[in-house]
Formats: structure tokens, C-alpha cells, sequence
């Protein structure tokens, strides 16, 4: 019997998103987070930033966004997600979303992915990884 | 010579916050995750969740807010966020966020601390730690 479940190891996806001061000031609406040194130009220049920083979460976010709609796509669910912020991503870059499966667990229909988010010079900026299920 | 570096095992922080059906709209379409188990009320009925669930991502969201927010607070650098999504989070849900001090590393001036994230029934739905620096 086939359990339809055909994962591999180095399969994924990536996809690009441009992060607008906009996109940033929406974000830190929604969720409430309005650390100035995503939202106010004049404390991120004295900070040890410099500039205005993208929130850590938003990152998250498209990297669940990459899970649940691209690969493995609908119907996955989210089980855990590191995340190391390595890099600032600064506002008004693009920046590449990139899952890839490390680890086929086809008897618990789970797979666990790098999830990586790099800035336009190809720094990575998030490293992480996650795990999710997919339901029979 | 004081470091100004004066934290210890236990300190923290917690915060309540009602998320909306508007809301998890405003994230979806800031992040551009537009996972139907997160907006569409059918889709979700047919789903494993049974209901709309709350994007795990609007949860670090959360966290990210009280770290840099509320404790440590204002200029505190996020160095990592590992979570995992034990119990979704259903829309129209008033959540607890709680951050607390489990490691003090004051020669690097940085903190881990067990963050979690409990419904209104005061179950935990995400489960996680963050490491944080602060700058001198």
C-alpha cells in the first residue's frame, strides 16, 4: 500500500521576498512589537544596528509561509522551528527563503528541513530548522 | 567597575494579549502567508485542526515584543528563538506570554530564557527558549 508519502533528502524550495518599511511597520502593528529599532530611523542609527532592522519574526513567518504554501505546502503542520539570527536583515532588501529536508522520517510522515533566509549578497541571515508532519 | 549587568535565574516577564480574526488577517497578508487552515473557516473545518488556527509565526511575534519590549527590553539583541508548536492557538484566543531568565552568561552579557506561550486554559502551545545579548 502506498502511503503517498515520497520525500527526499535535498528536496525543496525557495522562493523572494522584498521587505518594504511598510511590510515593517505593519508587522509591528499587527503583533504589537514596536521595538523603535524596527520602526525609528533616528534610535536605529544609535543603536548597535545602525539602521532599521526587519523583526526576527517576520523572517519566521515566511518561513512558514514557504512551508505551508510552497513544499511541502497545504495541509502541513508545523511541529518546531529554530532559528538562529545571525545577520540583521535591514529594511527595503530582498531577501531568499530557502527549505530544503535534511531528514526523511516516512514512518512518522515527518520531515525535517533546513530553513535558511539570506540576504541580497547571499549572507545567510536566519539559519534554522524545522520539523513538520504531514497528516495521512 | 559595575558591568550595570544585574540579572538572575528567574527573572521574567508576562503578558497577556487577545488575538482577533482580524489579526491573524493583518499577519497573513503582511507576511504573505495565506495558509487556508489560518483564514478560511470551511477549509479549517476539514482540516486536522478542526477551527482557524493563530500562525505560529505571530506567536514568536509575541515573544519578540515582550523580549524587547518588556524584559530584558529596549536594546536587547536576539541572538536565537527555538520553538515548538505543542497546541495550536485558535483565533479569538487571549494568550500568556512568559518569558523566563533559566541562564545568566554575564561575561558574554547574555540570557537564555524559557519562553512560552499558554492558551486560555493555561496550556502551553508553544514551547521555547531564546538567547539574547545585551549590549554594553
Amino acid at each position: 500500500m502506498s502511503t503517498g508519502f515520497s520525500f527526499q533528502e535535498g528536496d525543496g524550495f525557495k522562493w523572494e521576498r522584498h521587505i518594504s518599511a511598510d511590510d515593517v511597520q505593519q508587522f509591528a502593528q499587527t503583533v504589537g512589537d514596536l521595538n523603535p529599532v524596527h520602526l525609528d530611523a533616528q534610535f536605529a542609527k544609535n543603536s548597535f544596528f545602525k539602521k532599521r532592522i526587519v523583526h526576527g519574526a517576520f523572517l519566521v513567518g515566511l518561513i512558514s509561509k514557504v512551508l505551508g504554501m510552497d513544499f511541502p505546502g497545504q495541509g502541513t503542520v508545523y511541529i518546531s522551528q529554530n532559528s538562529i539570527f545571525k545577520r540583521p536583515v535591514y529594511i527595503d532588501t530582498t531577501v531568499a527563503v530557502e527549505v530544503k529536508v535534511t531528514q526523511v522520517i516516512e514512518a512518522k510522515r515527518r520531515l525535517v528541513l533546513d530553513t535558511n533566509v539570506f540576504n541580497s549578497n547571499g549572507e545567510v541571515c536566519l539559519a534554522g530548522s524545522a520539523t513538520v508532519w504531514l497528516p495521512g
